[in-house]
């Protein structure tokens, strides 16, 4: 029998998905220390929806299908075109900005390779409503403070900052007009740390460029600081204007005190067609995974998928490379499974309906609890309680349950104490943490 | 444009997510509570996992399609399979018993009526590796402790509880054998609440039972307490066996102080054939919703599905009908949307840089801090405050700045005092609740 999940789709055992609930709840944390607030949408949207975002060309890897009702529908592949359905449906009834988070799995087909995965849950974040920098800023600074809540600094990654508009006038100035001979440009430098120059300069002599466009194009990439820029092109009034609200968008991360995780860098184009201002993606410094999270700002999409026209902006960081880099970087803590606060033991079977009155006067305290179904001898319960991960033992002996009292024992210091049956639940609640404490 | 989800599918805003999130938290709790661990499997499974639970005759609603890898593959109707498959895939490696939850979203095509879902979510609770009928019990405390969690009392819902062996050993004792009658049985009784008893009669005759057994089966489900059963059928065994195992079910739900909620109603079937000992299902007591929860034991399905026999039990509870009772019984908490901690207001615009400063400061002290973008008057950015359900403001103005303090004004309270910045934490942290409180 075939016993094997789907390829490319993982099972959660208990301790995956601790690992993944940890990831969730830092996440969710962050996103409401920036009060962000939480909405989902479906898992499945009809095709056309993420037709309207991509125009025609659809991209391969959708997990469509034709449904019961006739209807051609998909397993989302990414988050943003429910976001701005659901924007759109209420309109202006929504207070702005809209300040929203979601943690969607999401679903493509991809080819298989090794550690390809065809589903992932993914950490979006947005912000709507709002045209100002200070927003992508915000939002760069909610995704910086994400990776550092799992303990990354700015030695483990950084985040690259681009601008989709800054570059489009640039290529103005250099005499490359109109969006056919820029798109050749930005679909070639968007490989450009992947081929050798060369190739990036053939493509775009290729495309319709000279030689001296398709080099001075080049030197743009060679690690330009925003000022060199505006110094090269101080006769451009639109480099000015996007250098100036870059310059803008840095200073507001210098004024929070994360200038050292951001950096411009003008080869981040981004695959997606759709961004229309500030993009950026963060990386680790020692360049061995991919892209840990991407996004930017997209002005355009709401009116065309919902026609509304509203400003907008936003993230997508996936559960599985930030999950490697953790990994790599031996970052996961130490003890992610949480053990059961207490399991209780009977010196003899008697004593059974004693302690499942005690168990769910303990659990009606807000304690985990837990003990064995059926009899055993202390030391198997002993035993079954080490394999639970508990904290203490409640000993139920029949001569301390004459005295109304209990054995407490603390299983990690393995000290032990008689306590009353009625004060217990306050000695435990001393201490109420998962960690391991000492009566 | 369409705007509209797909029909059956919900959109969560805010407001529903925040609800969504409040049913999930307290399933959480309760599990946890109970020594319960959380693990997840894929929304998509191989059609071939259901079709080995249900033999050939899949269920007409299932969500399935070929991918592009021509396999045939389904959206989880439910999560047992799932289960079944992962912990078979584990074998004996894992420690018994296992007590596992989930909260997966499950997927019908339901035909479109009034209020039905095609997807829900839905707590799944299960036990494997573990026969004796403690477990039964701990599972059915743990439903009713779910329930409760949310304000629910033994006046708002009842567990009736069922046996399949207690029933088959009746329909022996009457002379009804084998399994073919006995499905006419179940399947006539299963029906027994929703149509006259005359037609339940009829149906059973018509599958091949004298008009006595017939008889005799109806009278069965009069509301017979177990004690009667026991003295009318004292002459099988295996009544008397399956009687007394009910008996210890119940008194240890009576020892757990819950024998209130749970009562023994042999009209529960359950429409899933692989039950194979104690079913039970919680309805609320007016019985106006559908059941909100269902479960029971099913000893054969690892084997049927995964090829390893242990014992095994579960329920499962959906969000939508517990939404409704919740709703009806006015039993949702009256705050569940979560505000910001802090507002920072800055009385010139000049001052946004500090303010951006201390945003970061404070959020890195755990709490959560809004502003606003863009420049504000004062006036605009109270506004926002309490559009934002902001607990506290902080005005930044030039004059207490230079004196190195902030006003911090308790937006319900409307108090306000001035305190020095490296105090603000401190002072904000003293009720980090998100409740309103004093300064």
């Amino acid at each position: 029998m075939d016993l094997a999940s789907l390829p490319g789709f993982r099972d959660f055992f208990p301790e995956e998905a601790a690992r993944r609930e940890y990831i969730f709840r830092k996440w969710r944390e962050t996103a409401e220390r920036y009060g962000f607030v939480v909405y989902d949408g479906p898992p499945l949207e009809t095709t056309d929806l993420y037709r309207r975002k991509s125009g025609e060309e659809l991209q391969e890897q959708l997990y469509s299908f034709t449904d019961k009702g006739e209807r051609d529908i998909t397993l989302r592949p990414e988050m943003t075109p429910s976001l701005a359905r659901m924007v759109a449906s209420r309109g202006n009834s929504l207070p702005k900005p809209i300040k929203w988070f979601s943690i969607p799995q999401l679903f493509r087909y991809e080819r298989q390779q090794r550690g390809r995965l065809r589903e992932h849950f993914q950490f979006n974040c947005d912000i709507v409503g709002e045209a100002s920098v200070a927003a992508d800023a915000e939002l760069v600074a909610l995704l910086v403070d994400a990776l550092r809540s799992f303990g990354l600094s700015e030695k483990d990654f950084w985040v690259r900052v681009s601008d989709r508009p800054l570059l489009a006038a640039l290529l103005e100035a250099l005499g490359i007009s109109g969006p056919e001979l820029q798109k050749v440009v930005f679909q070639a430098v968007d490989k450009l740390t992947r081929e050798p120059a060369e190739k990036t300069r053939a493509k775009m002599v290729e495309g319709g460029l000279s030689a001296e466009q398709a080099g001075r194009v080049l030197a743009l990439f060679e690690g330009k600081k925003l000022t060199d820029i505006a110094a090269e092109f101080d006769a451009s009034s639109a480099v000015c204007e996007r250098v100036m609200a870059l310059q803008r968008f840095f200073g507001i991360l210098d004024a929070m005190g994360l200038g050292a995780f951001v950096e411009f860098d003008l080869r981040i184009v981004r695959g997606l067609a759709y961004y229309t201002g500030i993009v950026f993606e963060a990386f680790d410094r020692k360049g061995e995974f991919r892209a840990i999270c991407g996004g930017g700002r997209y002005d355009n999409l709401l009116k065309t998928i919902g026609g509304v026209d509203m400003p907008a902006l936003g993230f997508g960081m996936g559960d599985v490379v930030l999950g490697e880099l953790l990994t790599e970087r031996k970052l996961w803590p130490e003890k992610l499974m949480k053990g059961v606060d207490v399991f209780l033991v009977i010196v003899e079977e008697k004593l059974r309906p004693q302690m499942l009155s005690l168990a769910h006067q303990l659990r009606s305290a807000g304690l985990s609890v837990d003990y064995g179904f059926t009899e055993a001898n202390v030391g198997k319960q002993f035993k079954a309680a080490t394999t639970r991960d508990a904290r203490f033992a409640v000993v139920m002996g029949p001569d301390e349950w004459k005295r109304g009292a209990v054995k407490l024992k603390n299983l990690t210091s393995r000290e032990e104490v008689e306590v009353g049956v009625d004060a217990i639940v306050a000695r435990l609640r001393e201490k109420p943490s998962l960690q391991a404490a000492n009566v």
